[in-house]
């Protein structure tokens, strides 16, 4: 990593300054570089801004419960949620509250970003005219569970605080798009043979 | 939306030009307000920027078997992956291929984009020194399988060419978002009794 990168990042409070041993020299310590580890996991695999990274970095120190601090990480990560038509928005609305329901999940009221962006984006399939997708809520959720299971289990047993929200940012961040791939990767594979033709043959 | 948004679709080529009707004025058909409701979704939902839109839209005008037209926009959607040691890369890159000869997937040489995206995500975590979530990849590719699946069902049935590369679409743009979002709200339904305490008590 270049210095002019750790410098900036130094200089923006998102990481700690090194012990001085000189006047122009410092040491840094593991815990420096496990930070630098993270810092570049959320810009460059995850694409969040800096201004989000300053933000969830700040919530790691502020040391809340792990399940507070993974609150305002996803919070930041959600970013603002995107406008849709009122009349898409409460169909994907009940939609949600209804699957909630029925799965034993707690709502909150009023919604999070995170719920806000989930709404837009079922909100956008309907607006599209593809609300098929919704049809199958149901099962996407319950492999969501399944999904959200191992991410819960592959933190269990963790016992810093630091690791666990390493982790917990691993799983979601890296997670996600660990997960988007593989799914990818499994659509091309089983869609070769019912895409591979012009439609209609 | 705006007249001046409409505008800069149709002087960037996203949008066909209407048909004049007067010398300042032109009629939509329904064809370009679904196109402008497309470009909305994978810029404002999906956070493409524009010129992946118009790459994305090209590739679907190109007119391909659907199958290559989505490999076409999974390789727009992937960006470029970002950079992580050769030891990292090389330990992701057998992970996964082991994963690929075990579910008897057909793996790509040289790789795409989105398998870099992927490779570069698992590299990141073990720099981290968060691998743990690789002893578990067999079960993440199993259920993204079972997602994949859902999805392919959601497009099969659809008999127009457009109509089958939006549904894609909507389930890789809009479905990975929606996927996120139901992971992260059954994470933290999951995790509030395990991570609601502070670690060690």
């Amino acid at each position: 990593m270049p210095v002019a990168t750790v410098k900036y990042y130094l200089r923006e409070g998102l990481l700690p300054p090194g012990e001085r041993t000189s006047p122009n020299q410092a040491r840094y310590s593991p815990a420096h570089v496990q930070r630098l580890r993270l810092i570049k996991a959320l810009t460059e695999v995850g694409g969040l801004p800096l201004a989000s990274v300053g933000a969830v970095l700040g919530a790691i120190d502020d040391h809340e419960t792990p399940h507070q601090t993974m609150g305002v990480v996803q919070q930041e990560l959600a970013g603002e949620p995107p406008k849709v038509s009122d009349e898409a928005a409460e169909w994907a609305t009940k939609l949600l509250k209804d699957v909630a329901l029925r799965t034993g999940w707690k709502w909150h009221e009023p919604e999070s970003r995170e719920v806000g962006n989930l709404v837009a984006a079922l909100a956008t399939a309907k607006e599209l005219g593809h609300e098929k997708l919704a049809d199958r809520l149901d099962e996407y959720v319950g492999l969501a569970m399944r999904v959200a299971e191992l991410d819960v289990e592959v933190v269990t047993g963790l016992t810093s605080f630091d690791r666990i929200i390493e982790a917990g940012l691993v799983a979601t961040v890296l997670g996600d798009r660990i997960f988007a791939g593989l799914r990818h990767l499994a659509q091309e594979q089983l869609s070769r043979e019912v895409l591979g033709r012009p439609p209609g043959d």
